[in-house]
């Protein structure tokens, strides 16, 4: 795999400027660099069990918040709930034809039975917004891992948030008990050769990263405008990144039905108090 | 650093049995199942810009919905905030060992600006519950992804919750703008190799992995309660998994602060709608 530390930089910053790369460079740096969502998927070739379990032994690797481990994942390799949930995805096609669909979960159920099979009558720490935003970085972190670890296996890989579009139609698909909700989706495959995607360029480090304390210059993001309508160009997408944005968070519409995520979490008893 | 993927394995479950590893295994695999928390680090030995600029290609280079790149990062170096910081994060001395101290943040405040510089004259979506998740999960993904590559170049990290103990006293440090939040640090830094850390088991991965539809087996998290208790008492730690668990969500008062993280949120333009 090793790309150099040069080129990698090249292609992720889309030939911005950002220092000198490490001296030092290693095999899941360049793997992390190199990182592309894979929306297209070979039709054959299945993901074994074997590879199923490494992905899950990186998820568990990862750091969780003392422990707690509050998350879990559903692996959907069924054709017709595949469909299902691709529909339910705003009619994601690619969903239905990667060979694997892991649909990724904050999970206080089981923490909650935890807590109560050690005496505790209650579990009321897992009522406020800080047990929601632990099982959320939680199964971020997990889902991070295996998204790499399929990667460095060959595999493509897309995060599919749009399961949130309608969360309680995929909970009831998946038969999840309350206290677990569905953060989102994530599609494995084989990268059909015939249509590879892109590195694509990310804002210059300066725009993300702040030396002690915050600062916001809007010049970077200019400079991110002009690199990134390169890009869309270059695949024959019409807009450019600042009314990306917009349209995303303009106005309620862009949410497609995510405005009631609050109400979806208050219903299978994440509290957010 | 090839560690073999039986290894790997046993380490991780505390030798439970898994199931087969998988016939290819890869740098990125080994250095994942290899994690450990560092909390101690040398007292010589900087982290380099050019290590620092690594770390943040590699966190840049992680999915990121719809490209929208909501994070940014703090690194800290400087002793005396870097020990404010450790105070405020419930007085963890690492932290102000550590040369460098990330402290990652949800960021809808860039993604405002940019709405606005569309022409559009709200950014209603950035209100919803489901923009301040998006970021949440941005920032996660990113910040593991630089958590990796530390490893892969030879330091050590841990994650610090307790930032959020004290969240609005951290964003004054930092001089954070409205709508930015400080959703967890990260130290970094070369591990002290008189006090080295294992590798924690997790649980059996069939506990976290479900097939096609949700189960929760009360099996597993016995086996579990067995294999940790072990894993504690070899580190000379007096409490089993359950009782933790149960410290952090038997009641309010396991949260350490954190039960006013909805308060804190929305005093920073979180709106949470």
């Amino acid at each position: 795999m090793s790309v150099s530390a040069e080129a990698s930089y090249r292609l992720r910053y889309g030939g911005q400027v950002v220092g000198e790369p490490p001296a030092q460079w290693t095999e899941v740096l360049a793997q992390q660099l190199a990182h592309r969502s894979v929306r297209r998927y070979r039709a054959e070739g299945e993901v074994s069990d074997e590879t199923l379990s490494a992905l899950i032994a990186a998820a568990q690797s990862a750091p969780t918040s003392g422990n707690l481990q509050l998350w879990s994942v559903v692996a959907v390799r069924n054709d017709a709930r595949r469909r299902r949930l691709a529909e339910l995805a705003g009619e994601q096609e690619f969903i239905a034809q990667a060979p694997l669909f892991l649909v990724w979960l904050a999970d206080l159920a089981r923490a909650r039975q935890v807590t109560s099979s050690a005496g505790s009558s209650t579990a009321e720490g897992a009522d406020f917004v800080e047990a929601a935003l632990l099982s959320f970085i939680d199964v971020a972190l997990a889902a991070q891992n295996a998204s790499l670890a399929a990667e460095s296996l060959g595999l493509g890989t897309v995060f599919v948030g749009a399961i949130r579009n309608k969360p309680l139609e995929v909970a009831a698909e998946l038969g999840l008990p309350p206290n677990v909700f569905p953060v989102f989706g994530l599609t494995v495959g084989h990268p059909d050769e015939l249509a590879p995607t892109a590195v694509k360029p990310r804002l210059p480090q300066d725009a993300v990263l702040h030396k002690e304390q915050y600062t916001l210059d809007a010049a970077h993001l200019e400079s991110y405008e002009d690199v990134l309508n390169g890009f869309y160009a270059s695949e024959g997408l019409p807009e450019g990144w600042a009314k990306r944005v917009a349209h995303r968070f303009g106005s309620v519409s862009g949410l497609k039905g995510r405005e009631h995520l609050r109400a979806a979490l208050l219903d299978r008893g994440f509290q957010l108090r």
